[in-house]
Order: C-alpha cells, then sequence, then structure tokens
C-alpha cells in the first residue's frame, strides 16, 4: 500500500510522477539525457549501471525494471544482465564496464566511498571524463529514484511477466511524461 | 582535486553543473520545484530537510550551502539550523517537522526504512499527501546531489565565511542555470 494516495493502476515510480507531474517533468528530462544516450556509454551500459545500483539499494521495481530495458539492448541476454546486477566483477564484460560498475556501487554506499585509485584504473582501462561524470551522476540518480520509491511504499508489480513489455517500450520510444501517461498500459 | 577536470573557479556542485550543462539543467528545474514552494512546506522547512540530509550524508558543502539558505530565511537563526542538523529531536521546530524530518532521515538510509508508523505520525500532526510525498522527494534527491558532489570529490569551500553571500543570492532569487553561471561570485 503506498504511503500516499496515488493510482493504484500506475505501478512504481509512474504512479509518483502521475501524482507530481511537476517534479516529474524535470525527472523525466534527467532520466533521458542519463540513459538515452550512447555519447561515450552505450544505453546498454547505462541501465546495467542503473540496474546494478538499484540491486544494491535493493529496490525491486527500478532493477528489474531497468534490467529488463538492457535485456532489450542486449539482445535478449537476461542471464548476462542478471549476473552483471549480483556479481559483475564475474561477468563477461569488458574490464572498462566493471571498473565504472565498481565506481557506481562505491557512489551507492556514499559519495566519499569514490576512491582516487577506482577512478584511475577507469582512467587507464579508457574511461573519459564525460564516462565517468555520467557514470556517477546515473548511480547518484538512482540513489534518489530508489529511495522515491520505497520511501513512498510504491507499488511493486511482483510478476516478473510484466516488466517486459513495458521495457520494450522504452528501449524504443525513451523515458518521458508520453510514456508516464496514465493511459499507457503497465 | 575533482575526479574530472573541471573549472577550479567555481565551487561545489557548480563546477558539476558546468562541466554539464545539459543535465544541469533538469537538475535545477529539480531544485526549484523542491526547494522554492511555501505550497505545503514552507521554504525554510524544504532547506531544513535539505540540510539535514546532507549531514546524514556527511556531504560538507551541501550542508553548509542550504544550512545558511535556511538562515537566511529563518532570520539568521544559524543556531537553530545547527541544531535541527545534528540533533533535530531536541530543537525548538514544531513537532509536525519533527515528524517529517524523522521520514527524511529515514529516506537517507534507505527507501525501505521508512515506516508506516512514521507516516502515519506525521499525518496524525497535520502533514498532507503532498508534504510526506515532498519530504521524501527532497530526501531522495539530496541523496543524489550528494553524491553527485563527493563521488566526483568536487572542490568543497574550507571557508565558512564563503557561504553566507552565495545563501543570500539563492535565497533572494532561486536556483537556476543564471545562478550558476561561471560569471557569479562564490
Amino acid at each position: 500500500m503506498p504511503y500516499i494516495k496515488v493510482d493504484e493502476n500506475l505501478p512504481g515510480i509512474r504512479a509518483l510522477l502521475a501524482f507530481s507531474p511537476e517534479t516529474a517533468e524535470p525527472l523525466g528530462v534527467l532520466t533521458n539525457l542519463l540513459l538515452r544516450s550512447n555519447d561515450g556509454l552505450s544505453m546498454a551500459e547505462r541501465e546495467l549501471i542503473a540496474a546494478h545500483v538499484s540491486y544494491l539499494n535493493d529496490c525491486f521495481y527500478c532493477h528489474q525494471s531497468h534490467g529488463e530495458i538492457a535485456v532489450c539492448y542486449l539482445n535478449g541476454d537476461r542471464q548476462l544482465v542478471e549476473q552483471v546486477k549480483k556479481d559483475y566483477s564475474n561477468a563477461p564484460v569488458p574490464d572498462k564496464l566493471k571498473s565504472l560498475l565498481a565506481i557506481a556501487a562505491s557512489v551507492q554506499q556514499g559519495g566519499k566511498n569514490v576512491m582516487p585509485q577506482q577512478v584511475e584504473q577507469a582512467r587507464a582501462l579508457g574511461a573519459t571524463d564525460k564516462e565517468i561524470h555520467d557514470t556517477v551522476l546515473i548511480a547518484a540518480a538512482f540513489c534518489m529514484f530508489n529511495r522515491y520509491v520505497d520511501g513512498l511504499a510504491a507499488t511493486t508489480p511482483p510478476d516478473l511477466a510484466t516488466y517486459p513489455p513495458r521495457a520494450s517500450q522504452v528501449a524504443e520510444h525513451g523515458y518521458g511524461n508520453h510514456v508516464f501517461a496514465a493511459s499507457q498500459p503497465v
């Protein structure tokens, strides 16, 4: 039961965005900028960072949603996405991405947990300033989104089958208020 | 030393916003919506929630900045602001605000730390759905901002005297890209 009166037909953050459309707007713009770009990090890498941080924050709705969007970008490889979420260091992904996931995991613990050696390591593996910046901001933003969702006890659909159709929509059209509209299916 | 190459003349988050003006825009819009409103929570209450969460996240730049803005709204009562940051339960503020600060402190720990009893308590003391929503989103947003600042090791001016002039500007004109412009003094 959500802590505030929201549209019960909308799952997760979508009910909160509908409750507060004014704040939903910049949140949607930010999400599109951070996750719907291939400038530096790919869209798949961005979703993997979001899903991993959400997993660490134990936000089922968010890690399930963003994990499924990553699956769309990764040709349906759900096994890879699950491994990155839970144990990226042993997942078959490039070392550069692993070094950025390590930074994201530190951000999840707290800003000061990011160590200079982690940034040096990422840089040695080819990460640019923009990629390091985007990694930190994506991780930080999901520390917000996860808390927004669970802090207001937003409804989390337990049925895993409800996530892929929504993920396909986002993978095709991106985030934004049009996607959050109440008229959309789950 | 910041982890990425930013304008060294800009303190804290302002250097990061200048590094990434595209994401700075929705972040500025969100901050204005969350902190520059007297709809439900007052601007002073909103800044106190932001300062307390930043204090709990040990983000000196943010709790100092937002604490000083709260001081502006509270007729210079810095002692009250310091007490709310560090020990709100014994501060001379209304019980309703204390109940919302308790929710904010739980959000800082993690979304699932917010307990139904905390929300019931706030509601019994007169908090509306909008006030509870805004409290959770302000607290969640500062879990992002604090991590953005410290996760990239943004420069934190140690001289406390540099914060009040900047705080007066924000108290007078609000947040926004015009305030973050490089031409502005600290």
